[in-house]
């Protein structure tokens, strides 16, 4: 497509009507005001309320902030579990033009205390039990004027180190609640997420009303929510608007479950509350799956969650969990692909095209559920090889994912960093293939592909085939430099029995799925691979200690 | 909301890249490319092809129009039935930032014409079998720089009197099958569509990218539509976009069935395709639906529509439609609710909410489905009385419906018209209750209502009770000029037996439905009610027989 905006004839359409992300709850308060909202209170116990509840909270709420002193544009930050409080500030802040700082309570004090300056944030809202997090952030943060308590209980029964304290439940008493709403520009920001990468400090992405409209849009068709649903947000609301799915809930008027504060020790307030309210929709990832379907293995009888599609993120569901859920619950584990920087709907793989599921076997269809699945619309999307080039949609040719789009950000806040986007894209760091049906399968992250002669190996691939000879345990495939190929592959390997296997039993057993160009031809045995601290492959200490392999040698 | 724009803090979004319609289509080739589009020819065969060649033909047809000039903002008019090229032009023509000018055939030339020179189109696309149309048109236009004849007949056998004449598959055969789209604007028109009202010039409607495409998302959303989906347009695409769902099903990746052209007379051509197709999805209006279900109702075994939703526009559905659907094929009859101003998605009425069904009788459900339904989100709306001020959504007061947002006009083409607008909202020009659950009901036209006393009264619901009167066969009932009252109900009657009923009898049958001082205290008994050449009944010409009633006159 053109780079240049193009102008046609004007319309006679509200082009100047801007999307807001307050209309949306506004209209389903107003169209179903019956609609429940069931919450788990500090104490551990349930209670309900409804849509049109919650709006005169929310309009309260905004009240009451705007009489603290915030305006459009200020920043407010919330540190809390997925409360009911927590799901009115998701609309009472965004709703006064300011923005809605998302506190990722499991950063480190200074981290969290950096967003919070960086991000000029003026208040914030914590829930009581989080106070601990808040006094330990206080001391690193700048120019916050106050802090908001949100318990059941009287601000007097509540001990605290932080100065400057209100309680958020007096200040909703004291506020009036009917409010004329801002229309605000699309354009304002509504929340802010800081990623938290390995390196360097959390970047800061501050989500649009307009970006965050439109996926919403997006989600509810492409998962097909209607207030036949019952939605659950599994997701803890602090990471990424909890993709988006508290907002996908409100457009399609679904009852929500607000689960409050879970550890992945005892899931099984998660699974009672799934049969207890008939949860049909709800949002994870593998590490809370996984704990979720063990726990569901000891139920008898066995619930019926034959509705529910649970959305998982984060990485790919392996088939084990996707299999147990749907033999043991009837559940459908959808796999659907993001990040903080895409809000985070890229793929979703929901259902196998009628197409494909008419002439695929049964393995071949849960291969297919293993991808990360169809683009969304409104995600315009490339493939592209190192050197920026288009790369064919043919199932085999990699090439890094690189994704606009409205819901899509174009820069970092107030921070230089070009390497992550090209030509208005964001560059995903993700290595994939599509294929012809126009399924995203990732294959590696970009800084683990080896490239080779100008071509892409994928790390990932070759540690999964290797591991599948059957005297190899665990393997860890990285590119070295190269004088003439750039990189090539190496393979450090732990085997079962502690010897070696000969290599030219390894290409044997690779040949069917790499060309001879593609293979190792240097497999290292070692006792045991390099890890992080939470035991993920360490890949920058193997490519250093063998970075120079190659130097001087031909392969 | 306020009116003025409040401006918060800047995104990282991309809140520059545009909504264009081009990328739903380039979208769902690219990612369902072999997904069906099955078409009615012109010799009444069937032939099927797929989203994939589709696009290559959109893109040659792209490049064909570009190469005889057409540029952004010219205007493109399409004379066509819902065939396979009318649908290629959908995408083909907005995709060059021009507009595609809907041309409805049932128009006179003159009014024709009048369209054709007031929206400057500079070439039209005409079907081979409508050529008769476009010769009686051309005359009456400006500026036509030549004609496309689209046709599977050779040039050289068709018979035109139409000067610069070219024929639409020699321009695709010499086309380009590659393109760069332009990224178009979202303010740009899209398609232009002219309102045919019962006095005046056809008014412009010039609706944008931005509009369509939002509109588009929340169809997809509130229909429920996916690639599960089978959809037939049956109403015609040169009316307002075919409301939207060729836009729909191409975002939801639905196969696609274009019954081309057919009548009211031999609906069978419809439901035959119903049935082959397995259709899922289909728009229309009572009018050919009733003779469908004639149709339906001769054949055996009956068809299996159990999983259709027929989106039933123009008029509120009788309930004998929606429940003969219902109970013959399993269809589901929905109502939805809008105009050409509103592009049209006003109000769906799709299934009853969760909290509704559980609570009310058959008889009541049934009540419910013959209301306008809930609004759609992305449409913001009031009720207002005669003086501007809201009213009350408790299912009792009547107001105007007003509704404003991205897919709603805010002025006509070329045309000052302020009687239509107020404050940013569109005035529907219908008279409706909103029940403290969210459904619309419509209760009148603003201009049939009858103003009394301040307070309005509905003329159809009088009408309609009347006629429930045991020796009422019709009844009209209208508003006539009253010094102290403004306006006071008259109704004309026509009773079974050419007699008279007392007034008493009459307002005792009334009584539980309406108030003393609704009731119409003079009751006209005639031989017949004036009707206009339609068949409509004629209330201009009725309140102008009676004009002078209550000169003078105390009620």
């Amino acid at each position: 497509m053109t780079t240049e905006l193009v102008h046609g004839r004007p319309s006679t359409h509200n082009d100047g009507y801007p999307l807001n992300t307050t209309t949306l709850m506004r209209h389903a308060a107003r169209t179903y005001p019956e609609q429940e909202i069931v919450y788990r209170t500090a104490d551990g116990g349930w209670d309900r309320y409804s849509y049109g509840d919650a709006w005169g909270r929310i309009t309260r709420g905004a009240n009451a902030l705007e009489r603290l002193g915030v305006a459009p544009g200020d920043v407010v930050g919330v540190l809390d579990w997925n409360s009911r409080r927590h799901f009115e500030l998701y609309w009472a802040i965004p709703g006064l033009a300011a923005v809605m700082l998302q506190m990722n309570l499991r950063l480190g004090p200074e981290d969290l205390g950096y967003v919070t300056t960086h991000s000029e944030a003026s208040w914030i809202c914590v829930d009581e039990s989080l106070l601990p997090i808040a006094e330990a952030i206080a001391p690193h943060t700048q120019g916050v004027k106050g802090w908001i308590v949100m318990s059941d209980k009287p601000l007097d029964q509540i001990e605290t180190s932080l100065p400057d304290v209100h309680h958020y439940e007096d200040l909703l008493a004291a506020a009036a609640d009917t409010r004329e709403w801002a229309l605000i520009a699309e354009d304002s920001a509504y929340s802010a997420c800081y990623t938290t990468g390995t390196t360097g400090r959390p970047k800061g992405i501050y989500y649009s009303h307009r970006g965050i409209y439109l996926h919403t849009l997006a989600m509810v068709a492409l998962i097909g929510m209607s207030s036949e649903d019952t939605t659950m947000f599994i997701t803890p609301m602090f990471h990424g608007q909890c993709w988006g799915l508290p907002q996908a809930a409100v457009q399609a008027m679904t009852k929500i479950v607000l689960p409050g504060r879970y550890t992945m020790e005892d899931t099984s307030v998660l699974v009672d509350a799934m049969v207890a309210e008939e949860v049909t929709v709800a949002n994870g990832a593998p590490a809370i799956f996984g704990p979720m379907l063990d726990y569901i293995r000891t139920l008898d009888p066995r619930p019926d969650f034959s509705r529910a599609r649970l959305l998982s993120g984060a990485t790919e569901p392996p088939l084990s969990l996707m299999k147990g859920f749907h033999e043991v619950t009837g559940a459908d584990v959808i796999h659907a692909y993001g990040a903080t920087e895409t809000t985070p709907l890229v793929t979703v793989n929901k259902g196998l095209k009628p197409s494909l599921r008419a002439v695929l076997s049964d393995d071949e269809k849960w291969d297919m559920k293993r991808r990360q699945g169809l683009m969304a619309t409104g995600v315009d999307f490339r493939l592209v090889d190192g050197d920026g080039r288009d790369v064919p949609f043919d199932g085999v040719s990699q090439g890094e994912v690189l994704v606009r789009g409205p819901w899509i950000i174009d820069s970092y806040h107030a921070m230089d960093d070009d390497t992550r986007f090209h030509d208005g894209y964001w560059r995903s760091g993700d290595v994939g293939t599509i294929d012809e049906h126009g399924y995203l399968k990732l294959t590696d992250r970009l800084k683990d592909v080896i490239k080779s002669g100008g071509e892409w190996i994928s790390s990932i691939d070759m540690e999964n085939h290797l591991m599948s000879h059957p005297r190899i345990r665990e393997a860890a495939v990285v590119g070295i430099a190269h004088p003439k190929w750039q990189e090539r592959p190496v393979a450090l390997v732990v085997s079962d029995d502690g010897g070696e296997v000969p290599i030219e039993d390894l290409h044997r057993h690779l040949a069917p799925h790499f060309a001879s160009w593609q293979m190792p031809e240097q497999v290292l045995f070692v006792e045991e691979l390099p890890r992080t601290s939470v035991g993920k492959l360490d890949k920058k200490v193997i490519r250093a200690q063998h970075a120079d392999l190659y130097t001087g040698e031909q392969p």
